[in-house]
C-alpha cells in the first residue's frame, strides 16, 4: 500500500528527495521484453529540472540505473525490475530552518502531525516532486510496450495562470518568477489505440485508477475525463455520445465521454485533464507558525523553485495514465482468456 | 480488486441490477462496533428512488439484511459482515431489446466488447446505479464509526443543470423531466473533525483513495480537493493557505487546500466535488448501432429513469468518503503505535 | 485480508457457524463461464455431516444458494459471484457455558483474547469447520474449470489413528467414538494434468499458495509436497528426479519433488500431504479455566462431534488445492500474453 | 504479489544471482525505528557463506547498503526503506552450458517453460538461494522490533542426513561432501513472547502466513507446527492442551498444538519445523536432458556448492518468522484499536 500501486504491472516508489537514491521497482513485466533505456533515458530527461528557463536551475541528471532484472541491461528476465538514480546536489541545509516551520501550501505541516521529529524533511523528503521521476521509469517502460501494441500517450498543458494560448503561459510563468510568485495549470492528456472493454469494474475501472496514480503527483488538486465539470451545466440529449457504424467499426459521433464508459474503455481517445496547483514554494514572504516555540511566524523559503512545474509534469502525467493503462490491460479478462 | 477497494476497512460489492441480491462483504470492522440498523437504514432511504417527485417511480425497498458477522443483530463479533438487498420489482422485459443495442453514455458497449454474450444486461446488470445501494452500507456503518470519533461528513449538491441555487436547481431537473431529457451536476462534501497527519504517502493518500471510491459511483466523471481548477489560473501567493497559532492550535487562514496537504490531513476541513454527468438514459430518440446486424439504428430507451441522479447521489458520496476515510485512519501509523 | 484469499481467482469466505448464513463472494471469474450447479452439490454433499455413521450427526442440508453472478443460475456474467448457505439446526443453547471457559484444541482462548466479549463463540462462529463449506463452493467451481483443461484434483485419507490401511482407519474411527475420544489423520492429493512453468516466484509459489489455503482448514498442523519430511534423512542423489525425454516430453523418473520446482510446475503430478490433529472436542472430562472467575475447572463437551474430521475433510483439500492451482493458471504470465 | 509479502508490514524481494544487486523494499515500518546496522549485519553475517567448512567456499560480502527511508543511517523516517547488497564474484560462465540442460531438483525446468530463452540461468537467477539475503534484512529488523516488544526468535537444525545429535549432523555433512552429494534436513524455530490473540482468521493465521514465507525459501519440502504430521496417530485425548490458569495467567500444560489454535496465538511459545531437501546441485553425474537437441544427456555440475544449505538456513528461517509476526502483529485488532 501507499508507495505501491497496481495489480499486474505493480511498482513501488521509494526514497527521499536528499537521501542516497531514489528508486522504482517493478513486478509483472513479463519476461522477454526489451527495454529501450536510450529512450527511456530521453523520457526522463524530459522531467528533469534545468531544461529550460522555465524550471528550477537545480542540476539533477536523473540517470536510470538498472539493479536487477534485466539480462544484458535490456531484456527482463521475468523477475522485478529494480532501477535507481543516485541523488547528488543535495544542499540541506537550505532546509533546516523548516524543521518546525510547516511551509504553507506544502505537506510538511501533516508530516509533522504524522512522522514527528522522525520524518525527513530535506527537499521535501519522500512528498518531493523529485519521486516522481521513478514513476517516470515505471511510467516510460510502460509507455514502450503499450506503444508496440499501438497506444499512444500524449499530454500537454493547456492552462498555466490562467492563459490558454503557448505563448501567453510561458509568459505567465516568466511574469511569477520575476514576482517571486508561481502559477498553476492544467495538462491534458489524450491515449489512442485502446481497444473497448478494457478496464475493471466499479472500483478499478479506467478513471479510478488514472485518477489514484495521478493525485499520486503531488500538486494535482483534481481530475476530470471527457466533458467533466462541464457535465454539470449539461443536458443528457447534449452530453450522451451517439454510436454509429462504419465498416463493422462501432465510433461515436462526439467523445465527450472522454473514451470510458461504466469505467471501461470504448475505443474512443481515453481524454483526461489533471489541475495542477501553484509551486507552494515562493520566495516571497509568508505566515507560519513554530510549532515547537508556539508563535506565529513570517516565513521566506530559499533554495531553488519552479515557479510552475506545470511543464515539467507533463511526462509524469504521461506515466502515469501509461502505468494505469498497461496494468489494466494486463488485468483485462479479455487477454488471459 | 474490481469490487474490493480498501486495506483495512475493506469491503467488496457484489451483485447486479436484476440478480437475486445485490449485497456487500466487510472486513476490517473492530469486534464490538456496535451498528445502529434503524439510522442505517434511515441513511439508505435518502439514497432510495421514489421519495420525490424527482426521482424515478421505480420502488425499491432497499432493506439492508445481515446475513452474518453479527451477535444481536447489532454488534460486530469480528467476523466479516455481509448485508444484502433483496431485488424485487425487476422488469427483464424492458432490457431484451437492448442486448444488441447500446444506449450511448451507457457502459453497454464496453460491456458487450468485454463480457460478450455473457453479460447481465438487464437493468444495466453491475453497472447500474443500483449497485450504489451496497456502497452506502459500507459507508452508512463507517460514518457511524467517524461520528463516535466526532467526524462528520456532509455532502450537498452545489450546481444542477447548470444552476447553483435550490429553487433553480429543483426547476431544472422538472423542466429536463417534462422535455424527456435529464441533467447533471455537482456535489460538494465536507468533512470536518479529521485529526492532521491521516492519509498514506503518495498513491493511498486522501485524495487518491476518495477519488478510488468516488469514481465507483457510475456517472461521476469528475473529482476536484479544494481550490482544485480553480488553481490553474492562481498564483502560489493567492492559493497558499498562511499558517496560524492560537491557544496552541494549528490552523490555517484560508482553506484552499481542501483540508489536505501532501495527501494528507492538515485537520482544516476536507473539501471535495464530483461532478456527475447527466442520466444517459433518456426517453428522446437518439442514434446507436445494432451490433448484431451491424446497422446504424435509432434508439428510444423505455422504463422509469432519473431525470438527474445527482439527489440521490448525494448520501452515495457520503458513504464513499465515510469509507475512504474510516480506511485510513485504520491504516494510520499514528494509530498502530 | 484475513477472510479473503487469491491474486486473480479471488475469493472472501464469510460468514460464522449459528449466523444466519455462511457464504463465499468469488471475484476473477471470466464472463460466460458456466457453473454446474447440480456437480457442485455432489461435491458440497461429500463435506456435508451426516453421510455415513463415522461423522457427526448432525444435520446441515448444506445447499449452495446464487445470489448474484449468474445468467439463467448457471453462466457467469463477469460480475462477482455470491453463494451462500442458510444455518438451521443451531442449538447454541450447547454453547452458553462456554463463554468463558475455552475448550483445549479450539479457537475459543486465543478468540477470547482478541475479540473479548463481542466474538461469536456459539458453534464455534467463525472458526467452525462450517466454514469449510464455502471454500467448497469456491474450490468446486474452480475444480470444474480445471478439469474443462484436463486437470483433475483427487484426494484421500492415507493415515487415520496412526493406520493406513482403509478398513483399520475406519476401525480407529469407531473405536475413538465408543471411547468418546478422537483421532487425526494425514490427506493426501494429487493434482495431474497441470502444464509446466505455472507457479509464481518466492512468495507466491504453488507451494507457498496450496499452503495459505490449506492452513485455511481448520485442524491443518502440517503440510508437505512431495518428499517431505523425508527429505531430511536423504541425499541429493536419491532426492534429486533424473529428467528424461521421450518423443519430445520432458518429465522425471521419480517424482520425490512433488510436481513442484522451484515453486513451478514441473508437469508431473503434484503430490502434497496435509496434517489434521485429532477433532478437539471430545465427550471425555478436560481440564480448563474460567477465564471469568479465575478459576481452574473441568470441563464436559456437550453437542455432536465428529470424531474425526479427516473423512469430511477430503472435499475440501481438493477445493483449496483448486482454487490455488486455478489461481495460479490465471496469473501465470504465459497465460497473459 | 510473487516477490512481495505482507499486509502492513510488508516487503518486496529483487534481484537474480548475478544482477548488478540483489535487495529489498519495505513499507510500513513506522517512522522512529531505530535500526542497529551492526546487529542487523551480524545477522546476515550467520547467512553468509564461507563462514565455516561445512558451506560453499564462494565469498560473498553481503553486505546491506540502505539507499532509502533512514535518517543519519539509523532511524526512519516512515518512507519505504530500500537495501541492497551488490552482487560480486560471480562466474557467470559456470553456467553456459547449463542454458539448455535443467539440473535435477532444480528450477530450472519449470523456469524455462515459464520464462523462455529471457530467464537469467546464471548462478540459479531469481530461484537462487542468494535471494535469502534480502529476505533476512526485512526479518533482521523485523527481529529487532520484535525484541523491543519482548518478542525472541530462535531457529536450530534438529535433523540432518538422518541425524538429530550435532556431532554426528556435521559429520553426515562432511560424509556427503566428500562424496560429491549433499544431505538434507530439518529447521525447529520457537517464538516466545508473543501475547494471545495475534493472528487473523482463516487465510492470514499464524500457520498460514509463516508457511507462506517459509516456502519462499528455496529448497523447502514441508512445514509442521506443534505437533504437526505427528497429530496423525494421536487421539484428541491425548493432543488436547488441557488449559490452567496460575496468578491470573492462563497456560497450557502442554504445548501439542505449538502456540497456535484457530491461526491465533494462544500465548504459549509458537514451534514450527521446516523440512529442507537435500542442496540439488551435486557434483556426481546425473541424468537430464538438453531441451534444445531434445536428447538425453548426462550431467556434471560445476562451480562451488553447499553440500547442506540447512545450517545457513537457519537465520533466514528466522527471518521469515520474524517477518511473518512482526506483520501479524500489526494487523491485529487489538493493536488498532
Amino acid at each position: 500500500m501507499a508507495n505501491s500501486v497496481g495489480n499486474i504491472y505493480k511498482f513501488t516508489v521509494w526514497g527521499q528527495s536528499h537521501a542516497p537514491q531514489i528508486g522504482v521497482t517493478i513486478e509483472g513485466l513479463p519476461a522477454g521484453t526489451y527495454i529501450d533505456q536510450e529512450r527511456l533515458q530521453s523520457f526522463l530527461d524530459r522531467r528533469r529540472p534545468g531544461q529550460n528557463k522555465y524550471s528550477t536551475t537545480r542540476k539533477e541528471s536523473d540517470t536510470a540505473v538498472f539493479a536487477a532484472g534485466l539480462n544484458d541491461a535490456s531484456v527482463t528476465v521475468g523477475a522485478p525490475v529494480t532501477a535507481y538514480i543516485v541523488n547528488s546536489n543535495t544542499r540541506s541545509s537550505d532546509y533546516e530552518e523548516l524543521k518546525y516551520v510547516p511551509r504553507p501550501g506544502h505537506a510538511d505541516y501533516p508530516a509533522m502531525a504524522r512522522f514527528g521529529e522522525a520524518r525527513d524533511f530535506a527537499g521535501g523528503g519522500q512528498f518531493s516532486g523529485r519521486l516522481t521521476a521513478p514513476i517516470c521509469i515505471a511510467g516510460g517502460i510502460a509507455l514502450q510496450i503499450l506503444e508496440k501494441r499501438g497506444i499512444t500517450v500524449t499530454a500537454r498543458p493547456v492552462m498555466i495562470g490562467g492563459e490558454t494560448e503557448e505563448k501567453k503561459m510561458l509568459e505567465a510563468i516568466e511574469k511569477a518568477r520575476s514576482e517571486c510568485d508561481s502559477v498553476g495549470g492544467i495538462v491534458e492528456c489524450v491515449i489512442e489505440g485502446m481497444p473497448a472493454g478494457v478496464g475493471e469494474p466499479m472500483f478499478d475501472g479506467i478513471e479510478n485508477r488514472i485518477a489514484q496514480l495521478v493525485f499520486g503527483i503531488p500538486a494535482v488538486k483534481g481530475i476530470e475525463f471527457g466533458n467533466g465539470f462541464r457535465c454539470a451545466a449539461l443536458r443528457g440529449s447534449e452530453n450522451n455520445d451517439p454510436f454509429v457504424i462504419s465498416d463493422g467499426r462501432v465510433s461515436t459521433l462526439s467523445n465527450n465521454h472522454g473514451g470510458i464508459l461504466g469505467g471501461m474503455t470504448s475505443s474512443m481517445p481515453i481524454v483526461f485533464r489533471a489541475a495542477f496547483k501553484p509551486t507552494p514554494s515562493i520566495a516571497s514572504e509568508q505566515r507560519s507558525v513554530n510549532i515547537k516555540t508556539g508563535e506565529n511566524v513570517s516565513l521566506r523559503i530559499r533554495g531553488r523553485h519552479d515557479p510552475c512545474i506545470v511543464l515539467r509534469a507533463v511526462p509524469v502525467v504521461e506515466a502515469a495514465a501509461a502505468a494505469a493503462l498497461l496494468d489494466e490491460l494486463y488485468m483485462c479478462g479479455n487477454c488471459r482468456l
